[in-house]
């Protein structure tokens, strides 16, 4: 046993009566370092059973197990594997590999922590995404160049589909599918083995190359009725799922690509599905859910971050005021050149999008859709990359992690005042003597709609960590110069970054308050301002 | 006399005194063609007085002179001057020649009819506007460079200011102001008569060169001021402007730039001061006013047309619908790399804007601000100009004058319906059974805002003139194909166009119904469909 890795303890035994596959009478009480967590086992195809466990901590562990099968056991729980971490600093500059490493088993389990991500031994993680939707459901062939190709590429998450997908480009039916059939219907009180273990495989592959798997649990992209499937089937196979994969340390919660779509499911469901999840994983991965138009509740308390999609990736500032969770844009549109409006961006256009999110101390995913006589899109199928975005999001990774913390939003200030006291002002209704007859004035007697659209137009892209980091990104504005605020306490050295052309460039040394910073004259420039 | 040339009858005499030099008593009445038209005259300086007439159409004109000067005359009102026409047609594919004779005096004034614009003639106007808001104010060598460039440019409106203009990159104090002051203050009753003189020369200097006036008539940014005056010295001010210039067939009246930034005139003078001009120019020059962030009430009545400041074209459609003016984006930033950010939009922002709103059948103002040495920024005091926009401007301006009418907004489809149906469904709050559990009731369900920001960005930009031409732009959408709907009554040869690269290619030839055309996988391209 060893801390951050799943630990199994297998049974065989008969197996059990059809429709009773799912909720099979077994489970396990472990303690470790003074917790105790109870986790139930799973029947894994062909009588058997299996039980397990990811342990958080090292230290003696024990367990006793009851139901189907009786016993009890205890075995040394050793520190996570260390020995990495030195090819971790010695090749610092390479950064697939060292983005591309086993990292759930040397750090454990992302989880959130205010608006930001980090590993449960704390080291910080930042999602860059990308969608792989129907990989499980891939060739092998397929599956294994599309695992080359992500350890070359800066992702670090994959958000991909339990169920098959039917959809633009995905016709095909898969080799397996989760459940085995009954009557000719898909009966989730039956699962696959074969699929599951499939499933559980593309999981360990993603965990040893450092790739969270952002796991979809339904979709509406359906032509086989999971996304028909009633209240109580659904919670057959979420028991199932939760039984056999909570353990897997790389595993996110996601509820649903577009929960909104599947018109067949009540709206209150998704809550119970939340809870159902939250009340069963003993560890509590993350969990979320993706929205077509209307966002998901992300207050709901299983909730752990907001899974966003929408391509105005600004509106980062917005959601972590309202909800003080992080942020992905999850969906912002893919890099492309299909048919359809959200999958033929230009590259530049999605890596604006990521260097807005991130700007304002969010997080966004990459996709990508070009036309392919195989109806081989990334995006759904994996294979190779053809984008010019991938490059450019390594880099905007390799800056970011260069960086002492995260970022968070900063005020910024709109109409020559901080944002947050032109909201307050805009609230209270009342008008200071100063701002009398003023273009403030103007602003303020605007209708709600019009003074939000222009507050959230004019405000600039910016974020900080505390004084330490000031980061703007100015998008699509072409300055040769720039003004920016630093606080007049420290002193900074300032680079200008070139998002397109891979080039960070100190342009002012040891400068504080307001400076005008030469820039490029170009769309995609971002400032980066360091304390001393 | 010439039909569309300014007319003029000169008296001399004692001068007014101080304070009686606007509001002189002369006035003359003009009977042409059936047509009564009665005109104030004004004092020139030097006890020089003047009244001027535009006929609208040949015949015999009479007239009837009163006040200070009393007489009548006769004279036969000549057809408008048609020699240029031979010119016109013969140099066809020289578009800088064609556009750049004297409009006027060929086919008179402007007018709006629906949502076009048209000469007294019937000749289609197309507005391609710029700005150079002080051109009034800068040096006689600045003036005759930019005339010169103006020449060479597709642009056949220009937006210029009567009063100075303080400002970035405008602190110097004109030569002339319009009033000389009293006091040490300006004195609208006083007119600055060789101010005025130059000011004419400029509108007659456009006009040469098939330039629109689009005259300016207040603005906020003043030091002297020109924006703090009352109530009657406006008016006095307008009184001398609509005597002397409104005979001058290219002046269009902008009631201000950034009329909601002026906090010194209260709200309701504007409405005063379009009446007034309304009241007092006999030939109804087009007539607007711009907004800083409140649109102006369009539906004035003497109003002609929208002038809007936003940079967002694709709300030309709804200000159409709205108002059933034509609509003019006439502040949508500006091509340049200055610190504000209005002031550095790259190149194809600016083209892209263009094709935008005149893809839906709007209008839409080129302004070009790159840092210069000498603070001469083209938008706002001329000189050269140095963007990649104007050539790609004159392209869009040249597809636009191939087509036989001007584009009317497109109803569009979004989320597979017909925009207005779909708007009409979610006011009537019923759903149709076949809408029921698709995606079409997930968008019905979307809070008022949410639902139309997804409409509006999701909406294809989509013109059309009849069945006869369709035109698609496909903004920043990089595919390499799309689906195009043509009406199936009729057959039509498609076209694809690069809005960048200014290139015109036919790619499908007598097609009809629902088409797949192949496109060129970047930003900036549309679709010209005709029918044959």
């Amino acid at each position: 046993m060893q801390c951050y890795r799943t630990f199994e303890l297998n049974f065989r035994g008969e197996p059990p009566k059809i429709g009773q596959e799912v909720a099979v009478d077994l489970e396990a009480i472990f303690t470790l370092a003074g917790t105790t967590t109870r986790v139930k086992g799973f029947h894994a195809g062909d009588g058997r059973y299996v039980i397990r466990f990811l342990p958080l901590h090292a230290g003696h562990c024990t367990w006793r197990v009851r139901g189907l099968f009786e016993g009890d056991g205890s075995e040394e729980c050793l520190p996570a594997q260390s020995e990495d971490l030195s090819l971790h600093d010695s090749e610092r500059k390479e950064s697939a590999a060292l983005w591309h490493v086993d990292l759930s088993s040397l750090h454990g389990m992302v989880r959130a922590n205010g608006a930001r991500f980090a590993y449960d031994d704390g080291t910080p993680y930042r999602p860059f995404g990308t969608t792989v939707y129907a990989l499980v459901h891939q060739s092998q062939e397929l599956i294994d160049q599309t695992i080359e190709t992500l350890t070359e590429a800066p992702f670090n998450k994959v958000r991909m589909c339990v169920f098959p997908k039917h959809y633009f480009a995905n016709a095909a039916d898969p080799q397996w599918f989760p459940f085995e059939r009954t009557g000719g219907r898909f009966d989730s009180s039956r699962p696959c083995y074969r699929y599951w273990d499939e499933l559980e495989r593309r999981i360990g592959q993603m965990r040893r190359i450092g790739i969270e798997v952002d796991l979809i649990l339904f979709h509406p992209y359906d032509r086989w009725g999971f996304a028909r499937m009633s209240h109580e089937e659904c919670l057959t196979y979420l028991d199932y799922a939760v039984r056999r994969l909570a353990a897997l340390p790389n595993v996110w919660w996601s509820l649903a690509n577009e929960y909104d779509l599947m018109t067949d499911f009540e709206d209150s469901w998704w809550r119970d599905f939340a809870a159902f999840i939250g009340g069963n994983d003993p560890y509590h991965h993350l969990l979320s859910n993706h929205n077509f138009v209307n966002y998901w509740d992300f207050d709901e308390p299983n909730t752990t971050h907001c899974c966003v999609q929408n391509g105005h990736t600004g509106l980062v500032r917005d959601l972590i005021e309202r909800h003080g969770k992080p942020v992905i844009f999850d969906e912002v549109g893919y890099e492309g050149n299909i048919i359809y409006d959200w999958g033929n961006l230009s590259a530049f256009e999605l890596v604006d999008r990521f260097w807005t999110a991130f700007t304002l101390g969010g997080y966004c995913t990459h996709g990508e859709t070009f036309e392919d006589p195989d109806d081989v899109l990334w995006w759904a199928r994996g294979g190779e990359l053809h984008g010019e975005s991938p490059v450019r999001i390594a880099f905007l990774r390799e800056v970011m992690e260069s960086l002492p913390n995260d970022m968070e939003p900063a005020v910024g200030g709109a109409f020559g005042m901080p944002v947050n006291e032109l909201l307050a002002m805009r609230k209270s209704g009342e008008l200071p003597d100063g701002v009398k007859g003023t273009m403030t004035e103007v602003i303020m007697r605007l209708d709600e709609k019009r003074f939000l659209d222009l507050v959230q137009d004019l405000r600039p892209i910016q974020g900080r960590s505390d004084d330490d980091v000031m980061v703007w990104y100015l998008s699509r504005q072409c300055c040769v110069h720039t003004e920016i605020e630093l606080p007049d306490t420290r002193s900074y050295d300032v680079e200008v970054i070139d998002a397109w052309d891979m080039t960070r460039t100190t342009v002012l040394e040891g400068v504080t308050g307001k400076v005008i910073v030469p820039m490029l004259g170009k769309e995609g420039q971002a400032i980066i301002a360091t304390a001393r």
